[in-house]
């Protein structure tokens, strides 16, 4: 991890694992208004991809930008990135209200995308995307860091598939944050409409744990709950929300997020995560291990033969990265398919849009 | 605990802090159907209480009680219990469905009743138990053990009272319970008209943590499920359950339990309540603390000035018994609400009720 008490600049560094040679899968920056971009670029970099270009209408962001990549190009305007036939595909972290639209554009460019969650914060921004994927055949690809960029999330996948937990009947997932200091977030974190709402936005990641551990394409929203206990100074906030589903194949999820993170901790959320199977059940500590100096990365494993803990840290590495450039290079799905992507999108804005708004 | 692995025996002992002298508050146990009964008979004793005499129709079941209990006199007659003046109060474990019935008829010989829980399996027993209780103006209590016999969950309450973690606006908890091995558990374990659903069963343990520790007194079923995903072999048992609860002072629970708890952990059930306040947030780990040695009763604290963990073992005692007691004699309502008992008790039949069957 870059700063473990700073979610919004979580940008973990894993082991490279080249899967193109220099220059053979060229990418560009597009839009930096969520941190997660430097995430999304270290990936495809540690990758083998190369980062040719970036744009942002805001020259600080950029000259921040550079200077962590240097060997960036900064562009005056986007058609410098949209229209150069050497760029394969575009990562963007932009407001979440802009990322569909920007996404349709860079398709319909002939490139593909690569956008910080969450994806859309509509259903019609959703609709648009199907239907420009159906009509260029381009990818519209989705940063869901907290699964794909969090080594004991990506070791509990291995177990999963392996069978050590039999079948997976439930997820319980929690993903608290940390709202840092007043004056730390832009004014568009503030806006729902901006934003999309806390289910629609930090639910995401958690509504693609659900699809992926439980192994569905469908599933159903079966209830879900916002509310702002904390936060009167911005209405439009809300600082807690959940949402339980229930999958086509009959395991269910439950999943909270929150933007109440105690100070006192040393990371910036205790993020969790619960997989019960029918023969036992796996817990990831993902970047802390709270009381233990044990760091992030934990996962505990209890069968019926023991407990077992694993220190996952430096361990598998992030393959979704690499598995991504070859899935751009060679037109095929092997990091994520589309039609996951999309329906976890779909889920989290279901979730936000029928929410009991407690508080 | 008395045995770690095996939570349907499962029976702490605290420290002895008697609110009476000997032989001033008489009690006798009834219906030994649930190992819950020594629980409930430890706590009493251990307050102070003086337990007299105990029936059951299986005469292996009296045989049993009176090896661990030898100062008491077994009856051959349930009316030598019910018509023993002296009796204060009669402590019960019967199959779930006869717990109801059994109070009612306690009461109108004029005692105060003490339950195993789930206190009913139906509607219809709550509302003729709350008619008799304002008949009689005796007490339907209930052993809600997985708080009022957990040091760890006494501590919680203590802070939470404090203020420590700000206002309660969330609890999760999850309770899951070990099986055992086939032929361990009675016929009426598979019956569902005999214990009344998971939710309503284990579940009533969840539901009454909910009220007590986000304050309360009134609450809605927002979602709930079962399922039996490991057990085809036993059509009407439920394996797993869950519920989200909104409370009417806009705090809001989720809750989970299962029987699927695997044979490599050293406990009966990893069991844990995790408290998030608008200051701060307290996990229990109530009966184990998953691959450390540090043993079960484990709270963990984080609020705005850093991480602590308290081991409670030892820390706090039961106050629920001595108070109990003391309520009986009094007639006041320090250890728990008449209101409250039977609110956790409708909240989980209503969660039961309007499940949605997954498997």
């Amino acid at each position: 991890m870059s700063n473990a008490s700073d979610g919004m600049n979580f940008a973990p560094k894993g082991k490279p694992a080249p899967v193109v040679t220099a220059g053979e899968f060229r990418f560009a920056a597009m839009h930096l208004d969520h941190g997660h971009i430097s995430g999304q670029c270290n990936g495809l970099i540690e990758a083998g991809g190369t980062l040719t270009k970036v744009y942002d209408p805001d020259p600080a962001k950029v000259a921040g930008f550079v200077k962590s990549y240097p060997q960036v190009q900064a562009v005056a305007d986007p058609r410098e990135i949209l229209e150069d036939p050497t760029i394969r595909l575009v990562a963007a972290a932009a407001v979440p209200c802009d990322r569909g639209p920007l996404g349709c554009r860079v398709m319909r460019h002939g490139k593909d995308y690569f956008t910080d969650k969450t994806p859309f914060t509509s259903l019609v921004q959703l609709a648009e995307a199907k239907r420009v994927v159906a009509e260029t055949g381009r990818k519209y690809m989705v940063y869901y860091s907290e699964r794909l960029h969090v080594e004991c999330a990506i070791a509990a996948g291995d177990l999963v598939e392996q069978g050590r937990i039999g079948r997976v009947v439930q997820v319980i997932g929690t993903g608290p944050h940390r709202h840092g200091p007043a004056g730390c977030r832009p004014a568009w974190f503030y806006e729902k409409a901006k934003y999309g709402g806390i289910l629609c936005d930090i639910g995401s990641h958690q509504l693609e744990q659900f699809l992926f551990y439980t192994g569905n394409t469908e599933a159903t929203i079966q209830a879900s709950k916002v509310a702002n206990y904390r936060f009167p100074q911005h209405p439009e906030l809300e600082d807690f929300g959940d949402v339980t589903v229930i999958g086509g194949n009959g395991a269910s999820g439950y999943h909270r997020v929150d933007w109440l993170n105690p100070n006192g901790l040393r990371s910036w959320g205790d993020g969790r995560l619960i997989l019960l199977g029918t023969e036992g059940y796996i817990e990831l500590r993902k970047y802390i291990d709270v009381t233990t100096d044990n760091g992030g990365e934990q996962l505990i494993l209890v069968d019926q033969q023991g407990e077992h803990r694993m220190n996952c840290a430096g361990k598998t590495g992030y393959p979704y990265f690499g598995r991504l450039i070859r899935d751009c290079l060679d037109r095929s799905e092997t990091a994520m398919t589309q039609a996951h992507a999309f329906k976890a999108a779909e889920l989290c804005l279901q979730a936000q849009a029928v929410a009991v708004r407690l508080a």
